[in-house]
C-alpha cells in the first residue's frame, strides 16, 4: 500500500473497514473519485443546470453499449409534482421528491421498433430476453458513467431500484412507449453540507474477485469478517439495523413478499411490450 | 463550449461527429477519460499485473449495489488455454484468447443461496426475474466503475457480450454454481500502439435525452443524421459494413437466427438456476 497516497488509503480503509486483508493495489488519477462513492439523499438547494445534465449525458453515452445498437434513454425530471408522484411510486423516498434532477435510466428497445417499422424491416429480436438484459445492462453502463461525471463535479446521486416497484404506473408517468422500461431512477444534486454521508464497506475484495475458476471456499470467513465490518459501520452512524448484514440481506431475498411488488415484474414487462421470449 | 478545453471538445467531435449540434456541457476534471473511451482489441505484449487487477476490483466494489446485497462477481483469467476455449465460444474472437487478462463479470446469486442454506433461510426471492435483474446491473455498474479505473492507468478493454452466445459452456469452464450467470466478459490489456483504436461515434445527445417524458418525435432527423456521421466514420476506417448504421442495427434485431444463440438465453438461464418467476 505505500505507494497510494494518504488519501486514497484513508478511502479504501472506509471502504473495506480495514486495510489488513487488502492486497496491493495501484495508484491511479480517478481512483478516488470512484472510491469515494456515496450514496447522498439530502441535497442542497443549488440547482443542477442543463449544462450540467448534458454533461452526464455525455458520459453516458462514452460508455460501451452492446454492437452500438445504444438501446437506450435517459429522462431528466425537475418538475416538482412530477417527482412527487414517482416518489410515492417508490415507497415515498423523500429524496426522490426533494432531489433537483431525477434521472430515469431506460431500456429502450423502441428507437429500433420505430426504424423497422419506417423501413419495414422485422425486429422480431427485440422480444427476446437477450435484447431485454442487453438494453437493461446498457442503460447500467450509462448510468454508472454519469454518476463518476457528477460526482467529479461536486455532485452527490443514489440509485432508486425503487422505480422497478410500480414499473407500469413509472412508465405511464413518463409517457413511454412500448418496449421501454425504467430499469432504475438517479437521484441528483449538491450534497446537504449538514447531513453528510459515508462511505459504506463492502465485502472483502477477495470475495468478489476469482482466479480461472469460481472459488466460494472461503466465503464463510469473507461473511463473518464483513458482518463484524459492518456492525462497526451501523454503531459509527448510530443506526439499529434488525440482524447482522447477513440476515439483513436474507431477509432482503426471503420470498415474493420481500420484492416490494417487483414479484410480479415479469408479467408488468409484458405488459409493456416484452414477451421475454 | 467555450469553456471546455481544446482536448475535450477534440473528444467530443469524434463523439459526435461535430460539435454543430451538440448542448453546451461544462468541464469536469474526470470528463476527457470518460469521452476518450474507446473499444480497444489489440494489445501489447505488456503484462497487467494482481495490484491492476485488485484495483479494479476495488473501483468495482465501490459502484451502487441493489439494497447492498453485493450480487455479482468477477473471475479473472489468465490461463492461455482457458482463454483460448473461451474465445471458440464467442464466435472466435480473438482478443478474448490474446488479451493478457479476461475478465468475466458475473450476476451471483449464489451468495445468498449458500448464506441461505448456513442459516436455514429461506431465498426464494433469487427464484424471481427481479434478483436476476438485479444481480446482471450490480456486474454492469461494477463492469464500468472496473472500465474507467483501468482507462485511467493507460490500459484498453472491449466488453464481450459474445460471452451469452454459449452461457452453459461458459459456465461449465468457469465452474460456475448454480444461480451464477457470465453476464459479459472483458478483454484487458495495454493497447498495441500500432494498431490504434478509434473513438465510435454516438447518436447525436438529444436522441437519448428525454426532459420530463419521452419524446421521439426527433427520431428520423436525429438518425439521418447519424447515419450520417457513422458514414464518414466507416470510410476514415476504411471499413465497408453492409448498409448505413440503420439497416445494420435493424439486422442485428432482424430475428431469433440474427442473435447468434442467444434466442435459447432463457431456457438455458434455467438449467444454470435461474427460474426467472
Amino acid at each position: 500500500m505505500n505507494s497510494l497516497s494518504a488519501s486514497t488509503q484513508d478511502l479504501l480503509r472506509e471502504r473495506y473497514g480495514s486495510l489488513d486483508a487488502l492486497p496491493p493495489l495501484r495508484p491511479t488519477p480517478v481512483l478516488d473519485t470512484l472510491l469515494a462513492h456515496r450514496s447522498v439523499r439530502a441535497f442542497s438547494d443549488q440547482p443542477v443546470d442543463d449544462e450540467t445534465v448534458h454533461t452526464l449525458v455525455a458520459a453516458g453515452q462514452s460508455a460501451s453499449t452492446s454492437s452500438n445498437l445504444q438501446v437506450w434513454s435517459v429522462v431528466a425530471i425537475r418538475d416538482p409534482e412530477r417527482k412527487a408522484r414517482l416518489s410515492q411510486l417508490a415507497k415515498g423516498q423523500a429524496h426522490v421528491a426533494n432531489c433537483p434532477v431525477l434521472l430515469l435510466w431506460l431500456a429502450d428497445l423502441s428507437r429500433l421498433e420505430t426504424l423497422g417499422a419506417q423501413q419495414n424491416m422485422p425486429v422480431e429480436g427485440t422480444d427476446f430476453l437477450e435484447f431485454f438484459l442487453m438494453g437493461s445492462v446498457d442503460a447500467a453502463l450509462a448510468a454508472q458513467n454519469a454518476a463518476i461525471a457528477a460526482e467529479s463535479l461536486g455532485l452527490g446521486l443514489t440509485f432508486i431500484g425503487g422505480m422497478r416497484d410500480h414499473p407500469a404506473e413509472v412508465a405511464a408517468e413518463l409517457g413511454l412507449p412500448p418496449k421501454v422500461f425504467a430499469v432504475f431512477g438517479m437521484t441528483v444534486g449538491y450534497p446537504d453540507p449538514a447531513k453528510p454521508a459515508s462511505i459504506k464497506p463492502r465485502l472483502p475484495l477477495q470475495t468478489v474477485l476469482h482466479h480461472e475458476q469460481y472459488d466460494a471456499s472461503q466465503l464463510r470467513e469473507h461473511v463473518d469478517q464483513y458482518n463484524e465490518t459492518m456492525e462497526t459501520f451501523y454503531k459509527k452512524e448510530g443506526m439499529t439495523p434488525r440482524g447482522n448484514w447477513e440476515r439483513h440481506s436474507l431477509k432482503r431475498a426471503s420470498g415474493p413478499e420481500a420484492l416490494t411488488g417487483r414479484d410480479v415484474l415479469k408479467s408488468v414487462l409484458r405488459k409493456l411490450g416484452f414477451p421475454l421470449r
